[in-house]
């Protein structure tokens, strides 16, 4: 292994390379596309690009955000007591676990985001470190419980605030490590004169959070309220602060920030929020959401053999039509789930670049979409005509309508700086802006529509709830055709004139005509 | 909204998209790769790129591949009882559900990539058929639950295959729609004359599991042992044909394949299966096996207040003390899923095609993965020094050296047609190569140290299990150096010169030199 053999690995490597760009420009398969990234060509010795790794995290850390939910899905709910009193239960402790969990994930979430912005390139020891972070991340979830059942007791609040220092510390060591090693940073830093400077600053925002943790901790042994106040500081103030800060902007105009003051809220100044991070966390927890009722099917909804032979004389069919709900619920969910990630994903093919308000309004969807399995779960809990169905089914639609409107709020923020966040083609006024905008307010309107029909014909609620459960996935692939149908009706009443509506039509021909064409040239 | 304003929107398209390409050229982000493809930009109007939709479907399956590992862990083993009688009954119907699961939900997961290597692009309708097909896919275990605890009774078979038929159903329905708009195709059937003989091949290709799956359950009614025969030709088939083939390929050499019959088994010639969706099925599994186990202690590790104070004198520190070993499993089975997943990001970052033997061998692997958290829980849940305590340790240990082993064969296949699916500076020699072995090969060798050393010395097995489970990141960080140091004293002990030394030495330096410079051209 002399150096010419090396030298000539090397050029083979490239003629490789080459040869495989070739291919690339020949197929543009988006599947090839990650593989030959250049910073995966550096993989070379030991450096490699990031992107695998952060998608493993996101998986990782959607999962933890949305398991709380699990235990609130669990609580038992007994038929003869009413659903308001079971609910107060529910309240006080696990949802709010539940949603604590879900934001405090959240923003360590975009903590993760911000450094490996600048952060761009890894090698081993960066990814164990990043899997020792993982591992404490996921472990948050549970100090949460403790604190919601203990609340007197400083063991679980110790607990979180351990956990969040040791995270601190292996994420200075992250930074510290990769600024020592100056080709694994974000390029922007890596040419950039002042490097101590920004290692000195990143280090001040990540200690932030571990030191006020750190405080907490000491009030806890002197005064334990003290803590929790912290802790909602830590919780919440990003959001406020992002929020006011969003309203401010809107408000008083646009503030011209230097580079410098940019880099204090975000490293990365071309991109707020990674836009392929918020969908693959989304990705995740509507993975999860989705799934969750089929794990609990799948291990108690199986009946016994002994009880199938004793109870219904062995006919299996008739111990099943038992569970006849709870399918019923997994279905719902499910259809339900999908068609909002369905909508999130119509909705970001059209998003260029997130902002962190716009990633503010997604979480606030996706802890609702969280709640989905439960609700659904409850709905078919209980005999039919009860008070508690109804309840039941008006939950469900809150939680739909809540999850949905948040979605149109993404869409409403981004079309406020439509410049920055939108592509040109639904920006306002074209039809695919019309048809974007039915597309959300699909849902909304249809849980709204069945919380009011519930109300008025709630004797009916369940049949109502189970027909908008089977119509809402039709409306979804006849929307295009509903859309065009009221924009050509729409035209009609306002501008009655042959030619407007022709040339509509003639401009659908045309882009039917268009599209194999373009797809023939990129 | 006339012709004019059209042609203006669209040319300012254009520009910004320029404009992005040369944000993207100066900051060459990973992140901004995707939104950029060239598919994705004919989204303008409906056709989108299928990434995102790929990427769900990935999520999805990996969740309820590994999902039927709940119930194996679930499964109470009764201490006074020995292990291996509660493992047979383990064994004979969980774990076969497991694994036949986790083995049908591949099958239809390769057949999701196939025909979305035809399908390149994708529309609303195309988006919300494929969901559908998720949702059947979901509900396959909860047949295969039915099955196992009644194999006589017909339903569960019956459910199966009705399952199977639809799903068929949905996926021609799929490929009639993608042929019926060509834009949606795969480039090279695009421009091929003829397209309607690849139509017909591939729904001959989709329809024939479901064909089978229809005379299944026409046999079901007469004699229902074959309906069980016919569904373990559906599930084994496919690999066994594929690990046949690839044996006889290695035996007498690569038969030269026509395209046409090459089209036979995968539709797309240069890349048997998509690297990119076997590393994402492979993150979903990873993740979720990683979480599997807080999942639990979520939901069942938080005591009660009022049992804490009875019984504990309100100390909480001691109640949860009892919870202390199932902590330690919790650590110790994500420690050690981190880690794998750490081996098989190594793996993957070398490899850069994979064939569908390797495919297999990955998904082997991943079925031992799945089990780990099951084995980490039995380790943890029997009295010190017990006979079944050892037991659970050398299970763990098996599975641990099985998940290893297996991602160690697909590094030897690699290496098998390495021209074909290794990056050039892995192949046989360099000093890469010795790295990615021992990090491969680190794992099945401790398993296998752990294993003899709890054979000979059963009395310390609990504390050698823990020691490795400590020591094994460690030796992950510094493995490099490890390695560095055994390839210096091979050098040394094989041919003792002096320059051969140094120039490892000055190797080692020029690299490090050459590496901010690489990532500056780049």
């Amino acid at each position: 292994m002399g150096e010419n053999g090396d030298t000539e690995i090397i050029e083979h490597h490239v003629d490789e390379e080459m040869e495989k760009k070739r291919i690339l420009l020949r197929s543009h398969g988006s599947s090839f596309m990650e593989s030959v990234t250049p910073s995966e060509r550096d993989g070379h010795s030991s450096t490699q690009s990031s992107h695998r790794l952060l998608a493993y995290s996101d998986a990782l850390i959607s999962i933890i955000a949305t398991v709380m939910i699990l235990p609130v899905a669990h609580t038992k709910v007994q038929d003869n007591e009413e659903l308001k009193e079971s609910l107060q239960v529910l309240l006080t402790t696990k949802i709010a676990v539940y949603l604590m969990t879900f934001l405090i994930v959240t923003v360590a979430w975009a903590a993760h985001i911000r450094l490996f912005q600048v952060i761009e390139r890894i090698d081993d020891c960066l990814a164990l470190l990043n899997l020792a972070c993982m591992m404490l991340i996921t472990f948050l979830p549970y100090t949460f419980s403790l604190m919601a059942t203990f609340p007197e007791n400083i063991l679980g609040i110790l607990l979180f605030c351990a956990c969040v220092m040791v995270l601190g510390f292996i994420q200075a060591v992250i930074v510290v490590y990769g600024f020592s090693r100056p080709f694994l940073l974000n390029d922007q830093i890596q040419v950039s004169e002042n490097q101590v400077f920004y290692k000195h600053h990143i280090l001040k925002v990540i200690m932030r959070v571990p030191i006020m943790c750190f405080f907490a901790s000491i009030f806890s042994f002197i005064f334990f309220q003290m803590s929790y106040v912290i802790l909602a500081i830590v919780i919440f103030l990003p959001y406020i602060s992002q929020s006011l800060k969003w309203c401010r902007s809107k408000a008083i105009g646009q503030v011209e920030e230097t580079p410098d003051s940019m880099m204090f809220y975000t490293y990365h100044p071309n991109e707020p929020l990674s836009k392929e991070r918020v969908e693959a966390f989304s990705d995740g927890v509507f993975a999860i959401v989705a799934t969750l009722l089929i794990l609990d099917i799948c291990e108690d909804n199986v009946p016994d053999p002994v009880m199938v032979q004793k109870q219904y004389g062995g006919s299996l069919v008739a111990a099943l039509q038992n569970y006849g709900p709870e399918y019923l619920a997994y279905f719902g969910s499910f259809a339900t789930v999908a068609l909002l990630w369905f909508v999130h994903h119509s909705l970001f093919l059209h998003v260029t670049r997130t902002t962190r308000f716009m990633g503010l309004l997604n979480t606030f969807s996706l802890a609702f979409v969280g709640g989905l399995p439960l609700a659904y779960q409850l709905t078919h809990e209980f005999p039919r005509n009860s008070r508690n169905e109804l309840e039941a089914i008006q939950i469900s639609c809150v939680i739909i309508f809540f999850a949905g409107v948040f979605q149109l709020a993404i869409w409403v923020a981004a079309l406020f700086s439509e410049r920055e966040t939108l592509h040109p083609y639904v920006r306002y006024g074209g039809r695919e802006h019309a048809f974007m905008l039915a597309k959300l307010a699909l849902y909304p309107c249809v849980a709204l529509g069945t919380f009011f029909l519930t109300c008025i014909l709630s004797k009916f609620s369940a049949s109502i709830f189970h027909l908008m459960e089977i119509t809402v996935p039709f409306a979804f692939l006849l929307l295009r055709l509903l859309v065009r149908g009221g924009l050509a009706l729409l035209r009609l009443i306002f501008c009655p004139d042959g030619p407007e509506t022709r040339s509509a039509l003639e401009e659908e021909e045309e882009e039917e005509a268009r599209m194999p064409f373009n797809t023939m040239i990129t």
